[in-house]
């Protein structure tokens, strides 16, 4: 996901827009040229094996690598034109204010790198400590390389730890000399962030069998729309009598130009139910779309930018083909086009890579979270409201087979409200293992990521799904739904062996929220209608939010009894009584990692590091 | 206070009565000496200002120096009898397990100091980060002195960070030879705990009249009982016909040889409305005590273990004598003798420094937080719940001079189950400074403490008084009250220049508190009795303690309006509209201060230091 940085009433695709201008007619603008380095050689390629675009020309370009060993992360800057210097960071959510940066900088003459933080007002200071650790700089044809380290620890108050899951990445340009890091403030830069998965998975890539084929689902040559964002459509069919397959493997196909315009790609297969599907190329938006396309949402593949091939486990594929199986996929596409390029073409897609000789296991795909249903809100107004959805033990009693299951890889889904997503798995009553979490989750930001390490789950084990929202701009009650701007709180785990649990979700129990509703009318002195015949949508909306009436939301939450849904598939129960189960309660919680400190080698003492300066250009 | 740490079934006084009788009976034990140290000179009396003794017996004597400006803290301990080793440390509230300690250990050869941690199991680690820091190590007749440094915060999660308030010491000693740190579990050690306010305010001692004179209120030849506490009283009365003066300073007089045994001292003032009280030296709980000495309740002077002399800002002073104020005064001492002594006489007591030229000030005493009622209650089983006390802008606007009052000295109160007290000042919504925090206060240790600047409170401005309790070892909830297994929720502040303002606290409105047991009662499935002719307390005590009960409770207190005690003395308030009262609201907190760090000088390596040790002598 690729966002310019805005202020409330600023104008970001202009900002960027200028930015783009300035780039290009820099004629005279003092080009600083930074020469050698302390690290003499070119890396090669496969030292920073993942890469990013970070605005949205390409003309920053992160390369980077994890030592797990050394709990570090290892960044390559690639730097096409450079001005008087960068800034390069990460934030909770991608703000410049309050973030961590590294900084380039020079005053025209000398060139600095240093480790920095921004205050509330976006004012930067050096960093008492220099955690951002210059291992080199080098030129090339291409541009000016920026080489250097950062664990992802630091004792350091002012650092963003560097967690799973999203981090937000944000640069800065830097397009006038500065005297001192302490001149600069980063809310007057022209900058932007982009999301990315920084701690990839340290996965050895499984063996691929001879007999593997390729099939590549790619939109054939499409008209980028000349809009920030467009969602399009391409619908692709397997041929007749197409026989089971598995999937073994899938990447991303990206037209070379597009990298920074292709934020990301989901393949899905449509419904079994129906013999055909219309062939529809076009936004998925459009009044056009046939609306038989919706059927078509079970994901077979899916990337977005900075991931790369995604492997199933050697154990398992991903059955398509076959009968049961449709033989019609629906090709998705982000487009992020903020600068608002025309008549760009684009052939991007996925290349799935399957083979017939089936292996051991089918993968499946099970919905952990909520029900999709207005019990279950969010007030407005608040920073970080959690709901967690449950998949009880007398679930996965009754559903998973004796040896279990393992979970693989996990997507994450929220609406535009969620912020964090964590699911742990507990047994007996006590928490045992994070089976993913995204503390800096985006709901712009949806892949399928692999797991560090597969999560078994047994017979009796209960799987805990929490969400994080922010309702600060919202004046009214955000209820669980399908609309855009209602909410849901999904994981959307990849696992195998297939079993017939397809959906292991909960939602509070409707009777306790009936007596919460009355609770409120009785409790608040103004008399609101809380009618039973009017929607629980309604009754939300109509709650006065003061503190007691929110509060005791979020205890009802905590307490109730829950409606589960252990389903075959999203309409079919599993046999047995479901309704005002206990909610599973947890006698030991899992504990907060402690950070290791400090890290090695040793930071370095709060001074810039100076760079060796080539000459200075008019 | 002086607290023999104990395990749920062991026997503590035993314990520490056998470390004495070992001390005593060392003849065959190894003996380190350590010879010399770091630093070659003795350093002076005045360099340690402070001192406490750490056992019953004070062999383990500490002093100690605060550095501000270096935001450190410099230890001497002395060590009249060194066998192996000991440990010297600090933890949350005393615990041996989780506690950051220093460690001075022999194998019988050589001796070695290092900072350390235990873990929850009380095994001992080195700390990766050495932070208690060796500065000398020193023989002299009376025993060996080690000297070391701490800064109040350290970038170390394994760290205590040193605050304001309550210091919760611990020390162990090594008994036998041995081979590593790793090796030490402190479970087993024989040890204690002792609690100081180790951060002393930095305050420069005010001018003294050249007619001050002084009396000493001290108990007559006291034979200490053999028994772990005694609270003794002692009736002492003023000359008749004593006109009114200042109190401008006391200070403790403790009988040589009972430093380690005389705990904590006050002297009060007897109520005016009684003409005379009768004589008596005893135990305060003995049945022979007179009824009357409980009107004798006024605090004129508090003095605890640790503590120093108290001196009254040089604009005011404490009246005492004079018409419409008693002759009496009731002294009461803490003995705490958890060795049993039998026969210690005693003749401890405060010296009070007066004028007859009286300041410009009467000195005054305000109580802020919470109302002595049931309808403030916390459920059982917490580990830390809150309750808050407010002090509105209403009363303050209507009973505080426009120039307003400064608070100088603070003495927190609450019952056994306090473990935190905050007072904080709240202006315009927006909280602006802290008025006393002790954050991990213990009901065993009150002490008037000095402020480490004055606070000055207007017109308009809220006090707002927050207490967290633990009653994780209660099965009932505890309601508010006088009793001891009751609780309080008290700041007594000291300030100047007097007003009427004797008390200004707040409880929940009554009837709000109606609705909740109602809610309780119609949404638990339980048929509970909350009939309304039933009282609060039967009604706290008969409701299932569910998370749903106890978060609403949560709620309730922090929604439903107040019923304010802003009043004259303890029985007459300042007219007005006090029911019913709105919540103060606060739209900005007050930020956490974010510890300096890495403390200067640079913390030590991962490495423990060994000393130069003498010769070994069996």
């Amino acid at each position: 996901m690729q966002n310019s940085r805005s202020k409330p009433c600023s104008c970001p695709s202009l900002k960027l827009r200028e930015v783009a201008s300035m780039y290009f007619t820099m004629v005279a603008a003092f080009l600083v040229i930074l020469v050698v380095a302390l690290q003499g050689s070119a890396p090669r390629q496969s030292d920073f094996p993942y890469k990013v675009p970070l605005d949205p020309q390409g003309l920053l370009e992160l390369s980077w690598n994890v030592s797990y060993p050394e709990q570090a992360v290892h960044f390559q800057l690639l730097i096409r034109e450079l001005r008087f210097g960068l800034l390069f960071g990460m934030s909770d959510r991608g703000e410049f204010e309050n973030a961590d940066l590294a900084v380039l900088w020079s005053d025209g003459h000398s060139s600095y790198f240093g480790d920095a933080w921004s205050d509330a007002e976006g004012q930067l200071h050096m960093d008492s400590q220099q955690d951002y650790q210059l291992l080199g700089a080098r030129r090339a044809p291409e541009g000016l390389y920026l080489l250097f380290r950062r664990a992802f620890s630091t004792c350091d108050p002012k650092d963003y730890l560097i967690e799973d899951g999203t981090v937000h990445l944000i640069y800065g340009i830097l397009e006038k000399p500065v005297h001192s890091l302490q001149a600069i403030n980063v809310s007057a830069l022209h900058g932007g962030l982009q999301r990315v998965q920084l701690l990839k998975p340290n996965i050895s890539i499984p063996q691929l069998p001879s007999d593997m084929q390729t099939m590549e689902i790619t939109a054939p040559d499409v008209v980028i729309p000349s809009q920030e964002t467009t969602y399009w459509c391409y619908m692709a069919e397997l041929p007749e009598g197409f026989p089971k397959h598995h999937i073994i493997m899938y990447e991303p196909v990206v037209t070379a130009g597009n990298e920074a315009l292709v934020h990301h790609m989901e393949v899905f297969q449509c419904a079994a139910q129906f013999d055909s599907f219309p062939h529809y190329n076009g936004p998925c938006d459009s009044k056009m779309k046939p609306d038989r396309l919706n059927y078509c949402r079970h994901v077979l593949a899916a990337w977005a930018m900075g991931a790369q091939a995604f492997y199933y486990p050697e154990e398992a594929g991903l059955a398509f083909g076959g009968p049961g199986s449709s033989r019609y996929l629906r090709l998705e596409i982000h487009y992020h086009n903020p600068l608002v390029f025309k008549g760009r073409r684009d052939s991007s897609g996925i290349r799935l890579y399957y083979t017939a000789t089936l292996r051991p296991h089918d993968a499946g795909i099970m919905e952990l979270g909520l029900v999709y249903t207005p019990v279950m809100a969010i007030p407005p107004g608040e920073d970080s409201f959690t709901l967690t959805g449950y998949c009880t033990d007398k679930c996965t009693q009754l559903a998973l087979p004796a040896a279990g299951i393992r979970i693989f890889a996990s997507q994450l889904h929220t609406h535009l409200a969620g912020r964090k997503v964590v699911t742990v798995l507990s047994r007996d009553g006590r928490e045992r293992q994070v089976v993913n979490a995204d503390r800096h989750y985006s709901p712009h930001f949806q892949e399928i990521r692999m797991l560090k390490e597969e999560v078994a789950v047994f017979p009796g084990d209960e799987l805990i799904t929490t969400c994080t929202y922010n309702t600060e701009d919202r004046s009214r009650a955000t209820v669980g739904g399908f609309g855009i701007l209602e909410e849901m709180c999904v994981n959307y785990v990849h696992y195998y062996p297939q079993t017939q649990l397809e959906l292991c979700k909960s939602a509070v129990d409707p009777g306790y929220l009936h007596r919460y509703f009355n609770l409120v009318n009785r409790f608040n002195d103004e008399e609101i209608c809380m009618c039973p015949q009017v929607s629980v949508p309604q009754q939300f909306y109509s709650i006065p939010w003061n503190s007691f009436n929110r509060d005791v939301l979020k205890s009802l939450y905590g307490f109730a009894p829950i409606s589960m849904h252990c389903n075959k598939s999203s309409a079919v129960r599993f046999p047995g009584e479901w309704e005002k189960q206990p909610l599973p309660s947890i006698i030991e919680r899992l504990r907060e990692p402690v950070p290791r400190c400090p890290p090695s080698p040793e930071p370095q003492p709060a001074a810039p590091v100076p760079l060796n300066l080539g000459q200075l250009r008019r």
